[in-house]
C-alpha cells in the first residue's frame, strides 16, 4: 500500500508508464477519418492515375506518326473513334490513325501522345496536325502522380482534409486509426453543482469536471462525464464502479476539502489498489494513481490550476501514447517576464501566460479559476532553486 | 444571364458577399460547446466565488478579536459550530466566538478572517490563537475571482476547454454559438468512383468530393456528401435538387471534362440563376456561382489544386463569415525559394509548400493529386508580373 508516502514525479510517471493500457487499432470508414490519428504507415495500393491519361481535350496519336508534321506540310491522320473520361479503352491505334480523346480519358492502345484540340484542324474523318508531337505529350503516365507502393502517410498523422483526400485518391475505403480511449470523469465536492442548477448559498459551479472532460476531448479521447460525487462514501463508490464499468480509465477531480481525498484513496484501496498517493511537487501532493478492476483511476487535486497541471503532467502523456500522438511537442521556450520566488526543497509548477516572447507568471493562487483560464501553461521551478530571475529562459508546458 | 462572361476575381467576391446567407445563432448545451464559435460577447452573470470563501482549513474569526494575540498571551475564542464546503452558512459570529471552517466553505456572518488549522491549538470548546489575524486573511472574497458583469469571452471565440471551463464556473448551461452552415457536396464525372468501389479500366477514385467535404468540416461547417453525379442531365439535376433541399449551399466539383461544366451551368440556369460563369484567374476559368431556390450553388474546377484554390478564394470566406470566424488570419509571408514564370495578362495562383521561411513552388501541374497534397497553400502572381525572383517576399494563403 502506497498510502501517504509522497513519491517523486519520476516515480509517478513510471507508474503511469506501467499502467495496463496499450494503444489499440480500429478501422473506420474514410468518411469518418478526419481528425483521427493514423495507426499504421500507409502505402498506395494502386497507381494514380491507374492508366495513361489525357491531360487535355484533343487527339490521341502515335507520336512517331507526327514527327514529319510542319505548318507547310501538315500530317493527316484518320480519326477512328472517340474516347471520353470514364470510358473503358477498347480501341487499338494502327499507324496513321488517331482517336478523339477528352481530358481525363485513358489513352487507347498504341497511342502515346495527345495533340491539343486547339492546335489542329478537323477535316471530315481526318485530323490535320501542324507540329510534331513527342511521346508523352499531354499525357499523365500511369503512376506518375502516385506510384503503387509509395509511402503516403506515416503512423501518428492526425488526418487533415488533405490527408483524407490523398487516401480517397488511392481508393482506401477503411482507415486504421488509434481507438479513442474512453475516459470517465467524476467531479467531487458537496459544494459543487452543475450549470443549470440553482446557485444556493454555499455552492459553487463545477470547473474541473468540465475542464477535464473537454481537455480529454481536445486531445482526441472520448470523455464521459459521470457526475459530481458528494463527499460521502456511497455516492463516490457507486460513481467509481459505474466509471470503471463503462470506460478505459477514470479521472476524479477533488473538491476543495481534504476529506474527499482520503475517501477517494480509501475507496480505491477497497475496490482495487492505490499505486501512488501524493507526489512531491507543488501542486500535486494530493494526487492519487490507482487501479480498479484493471482500469487506471486518477485522483487529481481540486483547485483548477492544480487539477490541470497534474492532468497535463500525468494523464495527457498517457492519452497521447494511446492515441499515437506521443511525438507532439507541447513545450516552448520563453523569457521569464519577472522574477519569481519559490521555496527551496520544493519542486514547483507555476502557471504562466505567454505574451510574445515572454512568459508572464500568474500569481493569483491556484484557488482562482482565472489563474488557470488566463494561463497558457506552466513552468517548473526545480527543487534546488529559490529564485528565477526576470529574463531567464524558461520552458513553458501548455495545459492539456 | 452571366454565361461565358469571365469576370475579375473582385467581381466574383462581390457576388459571394451579396449571397442571401447570414450568420445564424443557436443555443447549445455547454457540454456540447467545445470547438463551437461564440456568437455573442459573454459577461459573467454571477460573482465567483459567489460568497466569501475560506481558502484553508481552520477557524473563521472576527479579525479584531485576535488583534492582541501573541505567543506569550494567546487569545482564546469559543468554538460555536462548524461549517463545511457546501454548507449553507446559518451562524452569526458574536464577539469572542469562532467557527471551525473547511476549505471552500462560506464564511459565517460576522467572520472576516480564517486562522489556519496548523497555527492554532484546540482546547476543548476553545481555539487558542497565537498571532493576530488581519481582515480577509485566508479568505477569497465574493467576486474576487470573477466579478459579476465581467466580460468573459468575445464573440468569435472558438471555444477551447479553458473557455468551456470558464463558462461552467459562472454557471452558464447554454451557450449562444453560430449555427453550422450545412453544405452539400456533389462530385461529378463519369470517370469518378468512390473508395470501396472496384477500380475498372478508365476510372479514377474521387478526390475533390472528399477534399471539399472534409475542408468544410475542418472549417467548422457541416458537410453532406451527396454523391458523384454522372456527366448526364438527369443524374446531375436530381442531385442538385436534393442538395438545395437539404442544405444551405451546394458545392459541385467538376469532373475532368469540359462538358460537365456546361451542363452544370445550363442546369443552374434552368433551376435558378447563374451569377458568375468564369473568373479571370488561373486556375478558376470554369468556376460557376449560381443561386437555386435561394441557395448558393458553386461549381468548382475539377483538378484538385484548382478546386481547392477556388474553394479557398470563394467558399471558405463565406463559411468563415457564417461561422463568425472572418477575422482569422490564414496568410503568412515567406521568401520564394526559386524563380517562377507566369504569363503576362494572366492572374495566376500557384501552389507552394512551406519549408521554414521559404515558399517552394510546386510545378507538377494541377492535374496531380500530389501537387495539392504536397502544397500548404498558394501564392498570387499578379496580372502584370511575368517573373517572381527567388528570395522575393510572397504571401502564402493556406488552403481551406
Amino acid at each position: 500500500m502506497a498510502f501517504l508516502k509522497v513519491v517523486p514525479l519520476e516515480k509517478a510517471l513510471n507508474v503511469v508508464d506501467s499502467l495496463p493500457l496499450k494503444p489499440e487499432i480500429e478501422s473506420v470508414p474514410l468518411s469518418e477519418a478526419l481528425g483521427r490519428v493514423l495507426a499504421r504507415d500507409l502505402v498506395s495500393p494502386i497507381d494514380v492515375p491507374p492508366f495513361d491519361r489525357a491531360t487535355v481535350d484533343g487527339y490521341a496519336v502515335r507520336a512517331e506518326d507526327t514527327f514529319m508534321a510542319s505548318e507547310t506540310e501538315p500530317v493527316r491522320l484518320r480519326v477512328v473513334g472517340e474516347v471520353n473520361a470514364g470510358d473503358e479503352p477498347s480501341l487499338e491505334l494502327k499507324p496513321g490513325e488517331s482517336v478523339y480523346i477528352s481530358t481525363g480519358a485513358p489513352l487507347p492502345g498504341g497511342a502515346d501522345a495527345v495533340v491539343q484540340f486547339e492546335e489542329v484542324d478537323r477535316d471530315g474523318d481526318e485530323v490535320v496536325i501542324y507540329r510534331p508531337a513527342y511521346p508523352d505529350l499531354n499525357v499523365m503516365k500511369a503512376g506518375a502522380d502516385i506510384p503503387k507502393g509509395k509511402l503516403l502517410l506515416k503512423r501518428g498523422t492526425r488526418l487533415t482534409f488533405k490527408d483524407t483526400s490523398l487516401l480517397s485518391a488511392v481508393g482506401m475505403a477503411e482507415v486504421p486509426v488509434f481507438r479513442k480511449p474512453k475516459v470517465a470523469v467524476i467531479g467531487t465536492g458537496n459544494e459543487v453543482i452543475l450549470p443549470g442548477e440553482e446557485l444556493k448559498p454555499g455552492k459553487i459551479y463545477d470547473i474541473d469536471g468540465r475542464a477535464v472532460t473537454d481537455a480529454v476531448r481536445e486531445l482526441g479521447g472520448e470523455a464521459v462525464f459521470i457526475g459530481i460525487a458528494k463527499d460521502e462514501r456511497d455516492s463516490l463508490r457507486s460513481m467509481i464502479e459505474r466509471a470503471v464499468e463503462c470506460c478505459d480509465m477514470v479521472i476524479l477531480s477533488g473538491g476543495a476539502s481534504g476529506g474527499i481525498r482520503d475517501l477517494t484513496a480509501s475507496l480505491i484501496e477497497e475496490l482495487g489498489e492505490v499505486m501512488v498517493h501524493g507526489i512531491a511537487i507543488q501542486p500535486g501532493k494530493p494526487t492519487i494513481i490507482g487501479l480498479v478492476k484493471g482500469k487506471p483511476v486518477f485522483g487529481l487535486p481540486g483547485y483548477p490550476t492544480s487539477c490541470l497541471t497534474n492532468f497535463t503532467l500525468l494523464v495527457a502523456p498517457l492519452l497521447r501514447r494511446l492515441l499515437g500522438r506521443e511525438d507532439e511537442v507541447r513545450k516552448v521556450k520563453k523569457k521569464l517576464a519577472h522574477k519569481v520566488f519559490s521555496v527551496k526543497g520544493r519542486r514547483q509548477f507555476l502557471p504562466v501566460r505567454i505574451e510574445g516572447e515572454k512568459a508572464v507568471p500568474i500569481l493569483k493562487g491556484s484557488g482562482a479559476v482565472t489563474s488557470f483560464v488566463d494561463a497558457d501553461g506552466f513552468i517548473e521551478v526545480p527543487e534546488n532553486v529559490e529564485i528565477l530571475e526576470a529574463g531567464e529562459t524558461v520552458e513553458v508546458t501548455f495545459f492539456g
